[in-house]
């Protein structure tokens, strides 16, 4: 037994987060300064060694709750990043895990201290490392996973109009959809409830908020998948 | 720079194969009796330790033409699984792969040196550690994916019927579709060739074949996010 695992090289195993946050029509990242050599001062995502007594998902959830006050928040495996030259110094093997955060909800101060700032997607600086192909992927699923579900939804807040939604659907796949067939495709999937309350900013008329029914959210891919 | 790396875990880091054949109208899976101790002789997914100069996908491409004798075929990234306890005696991160192979294409006299075994997906022996839990979420990475793009194919022939392409989208999802929607939604993906030649065992007036149209695979997202 030990002849078989004794063998063999261990590496050091880190997560980063792909932290993705909505405001002002656009999704937005939070990155930080690396504070040590190599590549200090380089914008990084956020991120941090697993520890022995940890799963990558809690060394996830441990990091994004460091950095940004947050608890039980949508987070999900993006890919393992293993290429033996990665970083230049040593090997480091890390999992991305992408994020969803409220924007208006996280801890403004924490982030502060870090240096930490959110940069609009369409404006990032250049970053260490794989990082880049971290968020690419990590909005590839993002992409995707909304294709079937409403996944971007964590992005807003509880309750949103159809126009905020849409604005936010435009923001995921950084492309326009015509208004009328977003609200009947989305209205088609039976995944939101409409509520009494309106949104009087948006029109005259104003525009009804609605919330996600939660329980139907199991039975979305089926309805996709049409076969 | 050394100090920052220098205090952190090093752990051993694998990859386990969820190979994926299809034969006789269902999904079989590549499963071999584990050759050494802890848990010798019990039934394992293909896999191996990533060395030191591969990245995952390197090494379970590696183990998977050691063990059909295959390249070039389809392997994508599951998930990594990285519970600390996930093994008995020692901490092992596997990244689990999906691997969908041509069942008639593999080396017959490599597999069976191994002892390795194909298994109905309806009714696999049991595994060791977490491989079951490594077999759902490739399954249902394989449902998504084949619900958005023919990623199955690669299970069949290069030339098939429409009703071996139904058989085939059934064995994966694992229940029944109504032939004419399946037809209609299939051919409406412009993802698919159809060949002068026909198919004579399967009707008196014989059914044509396709092939895959493979210029066609990058729009097929774009195509089922009918927004």
């Amino acid at each position: 037994m030990v002849d078989y695992y004794s063998g063999h090289s261990k590496y050091l195993f880190a997560v980063d987060c792909v932290v993705f946050g909505y405001e002002e029509g656009e999704l937005k990242l939070l990155l930080y300064p690396r504070a040590f050599e190599p590549v200090k001062g380089k914008w990084s995502l956020m991120g941090g060694f697993v520890m022995p007594q940890e799963s990558c998902e809690q060394a996830a959830c441990r990091v994004l709750h460091q950095t940004t006050g947050l608890q039980n928040i949508f987070l999900e495996q993006v890919a393992t990043f293993s290429n033996p030259d990665r970083e230049e110094y040593t090997r480091v093997i890390s999992v991305a895990h992408v994020a969803l955060i409220d924007i208006r909800q996280h801890n403004h101060e924490l982030v502060k201290e870090m240096g930490a700032e959110w940069w609009p997607l369409s404006n990032l600086p250049e970053l260490i490392f794989d990082h880049e192909d971290m968020i690419r992927e990590a909005l590839a699923l993002l992409q995707q996973k909304a294709g079937y579900s409403l996944v971007g939804i964590e992005l807003l807040p509880d309750k949103f109009t159809l126009l905020q939604l849409r604005k936010l659907y435009e923001a995921i796949y950084q492309r326009k959809f015509d208004a009328g067939n977003f609200r009947k495709k989305v209205l088609s999937l039976d995944a939101l409830e409409k509520l009494e309350e309106k949104n009087l900013t948006e029109s005259r008329k104003g525009a009804f908020y609605y919330r996600i029914r939660y329980s139907q959210s199991d039975t979305e891919t089926e309805r996709i998948v049409k076969f």
